[in-house]
């Protein structure tokens, strides 16, 4: 059983959130001034973790944030990560990694073993494939899984991405198209390949076409909430309401500030609740 | 005067050769078991920074060879850029990270402050401009600078990075062209911008052109000996020896292996020695 299965099996049990651990010191109510700013950031994931575990799909843990504080925050990362595992969901470390094969060995051993071990890893696709392959081993002999960056919809995805090539396709199509295609040998048993990709929530007029497109690869789908994502957008990435999880971060780190009176942890899981009602529910109505 | 001046006034100085610092705990010649990788690897750096100072240009960390060793390893990459810097040549840290605009400042942040300072970073340009600016203000006020994926010449890069537009550029000419219009505003006063380019050394037949229409860019350039770079080609993209600097990692650092009896880091010096007279000699027949 692949991690891409375990996902799907999780997304069917508690719904397609994906809890977004981009914590940023400036998102904590209180900090213990006692405490580095990495120790503060765990406290707070480990009780949003507690209090999110039962309604969310999965977990995904931003690095660039504990990067940002160096060595201490690579400890948070650590300790994050571990957190998050324990629960028994699947956890996404966002790495967007990307580099020649030799250096995406070091990377893949990196984030699918020891202090960083993750379940699945996000990368960047631009240097092509050979950058990609190296962490296929880790998908074949320990079920670990890929989310490949392909259509965002940050305002810049139309520098690159959206760009059309001479066939006709966007960049995005072209690498979607490779990367499913190399996403069939790494087929798990819920029809799902552990070769994902990244597709933004918003922008709808493709939706359905890409979701037709990419029938056996399951999506990363960022943009909710903050970004200006709608739940009735991506409904139109999911098949009925499976092979996608919707990741929101601020949403849902930030939810304390729109609940005057109710604890961040509590605020955390209200905010999950509401978030997968209304995904679900549009999800319903197709 | 900015950290692309200070890179052309070393290469002026000292030569193009970057000293890659890919260290992985397999190429060092002895290790001591009482201390952990990371501290093996900062005590082969060091001697390989003392012995090379004075023939190298800069110092490229690949930090995905130190984030394979986790914590360990973390502590050994802000070690390793620390030592580097002390040198007073700039160093650049190859992280290659690209991500939305929020996830970048906490990315620039990282890599241009703290425990993970370093003079220059590299980036991955496929989810649009928005994922670079992040990182000019440390351009603007303290004189960092990127040099950014675009023509890579592992054997990948064709499968995205050479494909041909509808306008009939390659991808990689409309990444060089937007990066280089938008390096326009970040002029240093030896006439290259702070925003670069990672341009490989290999396949010679556009060299002539790329150089040609990114003159004020200056190039970050692997491929040189392990992947198969040659002196020939690489003068290709250099201007009189200069606007440029072209990395080695495993020819230096196990340089050890091809002179018999010759300590490491004194083979490291003399392959950096040859290297640059063989790049150098090139340059001077064009």
């Amino acid at each position: 059983m692949t991690n891409m299965d375990k996902l799907y099996e999780s997304v069917a049990a508690n719904g397609p959130v994906c809890v977004g651990l981009d914590t940023e010191i400036s998102y904590l109510p209180t900090t213990d001034t006692a405490k580095t700013a990495g120790e503060n950031v765990v406290e707070f994931n480990r009780a949003l973790i507690a209090a999110t575990k039962g309604v969310a799909g999965c977990y995904k843990v931003q690095i660039a944030y504990y990067e940002s504080l160096g060595l201490d925050g690579m400890r948070a990362y650590a300790e994050t990560l571990k957190m998050a595992r324990a629960t028994g969901l699947p956890v996404i470390a966002d790495i967007k990694r990307g580099d020649i094969a030799k250096t995406a060995e070091m990377y893949a051993k990196a984030h699918f073993t020891g202090d960083f071990e993750a379940d699945i890893v996000t990368l960047a696709p631009y240097m092509g494939l050979d950058s990609i392959s190296p962490y296929l081993p880790y998908c074949k002999d320990q079920g670990k899984g890929v989310f490949v960056l392909c259509r965002t919809s940050n305002p810049g995805a139309k520098d690159f991405e959206y760009q059309k090539l001479a066939d006709g396709r966007h960049i995005y199509d072209l690498v979607g198209d490779s990367l499913t295609e190399m996403g069939k040998d790494y087929m798990g048993e819920c029809g799902y390949s552990s070769i994902g990709l990244v597709i933004g929530g918003t922008y709808t007029e493709e939706a359905t076409a890409i979701r037709a497109a990419y029938k056996n690869t399951f999506f990363l789908i960022p943009g909710y909430g903050a970004q200006g994502g709608k739940a009735a957008d991506i409904a139109q990435y999911l098949t009925k309401g499976n092979g996608g999880v919707v990741n929101s971060s601020r949403g849902i780190l930030l939810a304390y500030k729109k609940q005057p009176g109710v604890a961040f942890d509590e605020a955390a899981y209200n905010e999950c609740v509401r978030m997968r009602e209304d995904i679900q529910g549009e999800c319903n109505k197709l």
